[in-house]
């Protein structure tokens, strides 16, 4: 078996839409096909991916380096020892030939968007759901029928309104929903404690996360820290700059609730230096990184081990990105939870069609891969790259 | 006055050769020309840029991101106060437009690519070579006619024994370089003692430097430091992992010679949690952050300032590159030398033709902007992209 082709596209998925740090309005987003000689159901078997939300398409980078070197290797180099299926680690490895080191964004974005769609590819070769495949070899024996989600929402937007936010969140409360996070940041904070104490009027303090996208300096931080520490929320999220790990650390010095950062750091050195040197604390805070926007499953697995060697539960990761990849590693990797993004970000944000939200709750697509050909609006767009059209 | 257009090209420039954790046989190189309506000698002034060595063309995220950015912006938002040139910062903000914080790596290097050129540009509309254009405006007084220059070679080749890597320092001697750096790390340690060992007989040992490129593990770099201590070398560079700023602490309290490090930071960020938490010796140790894959010149000076800031001296920064960027940035921002790359990563190493080096010290090109125009190899590959011609 080998891989024969593979095809990408992006597409334009900008959206009126911001935190506090972030305009979305010229996103796009990147699709790639990884097309098998290996038939299943009369078809070849082909894996799906997308590129991260939030860093726009990076399959430039995927076509100009990463596409050539695996086409020009050895095909039973990418597979695995019984060469019945592709492994993963391989195809990753031969993505990753003659880069340099350090440097972790773009690339980051280019190598798990490919890292994906092979993923697709090796789990439904094994005629398995993504969640079992990696449940079986890299998780912890348990295998869910369920894991905790929450949704990201509570977006700054022209003319949004108190009142626009709460019919927001209580939709979220009639899908199923029971942990809400919100954007602050983006107003000024006595505003922001006007929108946190709308939202309180509809979910408990202990359900409901604020996310500042690292919008601020030590000192707003902590006067936003000291200003919503009486609400006793469930997270805040992102204080400071990603790579800010001082200031991480000095938030975590003045503020007792739990706090939450990661989706920023695009590797698992970045990650490791959060732990080494950002003050996070093992028994309440809880670490984002997004697997589709640093290096794919892969890395994510390098960076749980890295994670549990620093005394870590595998349970505080909570990844970044509310969309199918999220939900299959969270559940195949044993992991805390995953966000939810319904409605935004599409057509990657959210998971299968009709898959069952409740009690804060969601249910794992059963289909093989990571479910793409569940979601209508995302499968009609990898569609289109008519890999299986033959 | 305004940008009037943007061209850009990717040239191949790969080599057969590669240091300790690098093969360059497939490298790439970006260029660019930035168009302005500004006439001069009759002809419009066209600022050019390039890609960072050793990371590939990134204008694929130029011309997705950046470009249309600067395009689409009003031409007198990105001018200087009195309108009559380019202000590069607000260009460089322009660009950096509706990106999220952290993930620096590939981005950078397309930053500064165009970033090059923006510089080009206005240093040639105001009709001075670039390190005079900066040495007024951010340097510390100062406008030197030489500045301090090693050389970067030794690397691995096959079939490169010991007397071809004397043959080969011996010419950088013959050239007027005093100061030489070696690759090692790329052959068991015994092998790279001998290889020292055999460049010793040809240069002292405060003139040696050696550069590792980041391959070592903590145990493997120690040993190194351990058994090159007694060399007394010129400085021991990149020991680890780029991003392992515990290993490069634990190398400099064990290892009393000069460190070096930083080609592989490409953000003002990345480079000051080197400074955080690496142990990096104000005294004796140099700072060696890449203009040309970090931002570029905009960034560069901040990176400046935070280095200051931390209570080091401008003068132990020693950018990577080896090229026209990093010679017009070490003698405008008054930085304490820079590299050569005489032979290598052509058309973008070494300087201007027949620019004096002598004494270990090379002088400066009498040319607007960069220099450019006076690297037949550079320039004709830029002068391909006809923006010149009208």
């Amino acid at each position: 078996m080998r891989i024969v082709d593979i095809r990408e596209t992006t597409i334009s998925t900008g959206e009126k839409r911001s935190n506090a740090v972030m305009d979305f309005s010229d996103m796009t987003t990147g699709l790639v096909a990884v097309v098998t000689d290996v038939v299943r159901g009369g078809r070849p078997v082909v894996g799906y991916g997308f590129s991260g939300t939030g860093r726009y398409s990076l399959n430039s980078i995927c076509r100009e380096r990463m596409i050539p070197r695996i086409l020009a290797a050895n095909p039973e180099s990418l597979l695995n020892e019984a060469g019945d299926n592709l492994d993963p680690f391989r195809v990753w490895s031969c993505m990753m030939q003659k880069e340099k080191p350090g440097g972790h964004g773009d690339r980051a974005v280019a190598v798990a968007t490919l890292d994906m769609a092979v993923w697709d590819a090796a789990a439904k070769i094994a005629g398995e759901p993504l969640y079992a495949f990696l449940a079986k070899r890299y998780g912890n024996g348990e295998l869910p029928d369920r894991v905790p989600v929450y949704v990201g929402g509570g977006y700054y937007a022209p003319g949004r309104g108190l009142t626009e936010l709460q019919d927001e969140i209580r939709g979220h409360l009639d899908d199923g929903f029971t942990i809400i996070k919100m954007k602050i940041g983006g107003a000024p904070l006595d505003e922001d404690l006007r929108r946190i104490e709308a939202v309180l009027e509809v979910v408990p303090a202990d359900r409901l996360a604020v996310d500042a996208n690292g919008r601020f300096e030590t000192g707003e931080a902590l006067a936003y820290a000291g200003a919503i520490a009486p609400y006793r929320l469930r997270w805040f999220e992102e204080p400071g700059y990603p790579l800010d790990f001082d200031l991480q650390a000095e938030v975590g010095r003045g503020y007792d609730g739990p706090l939450a950062t990661g989706e920023n750091l695009m590797s698992t050195w970045d990650a490791k230096n959060l732990l080494r040197y950002g003050g996070m604390r093992p028994n309440k805070d809880y670490l984002q990184f997004d697997c589709a926007l640093s290096y794919g499953i892969c890395e994510y697995i390098r960076t749980i081990a890295m994670v549990e060697e620093a005394g870590w539960s595998r349970r505080r990761i909570y990844p970044h990105g509310g969309h199918l990849l999220s939900l299959q590693i969270t559940a195949g990797l044993a992991l805390g939870g995953t966000e939810a993004y319904p409605k935004t970000h599409q057509p990657v944000g959210g998971f299968t069609d009709g898959l069952r939200i409740a009690d804060g709750y969601v249910g794992l697509p059963d289909l093989p891969g990571l479910g793409f050909e569940g979601k209508a609006n995302f499968y009609r767009a990898v569609k289109a790259l008519g890999a299986e059209d033959r």
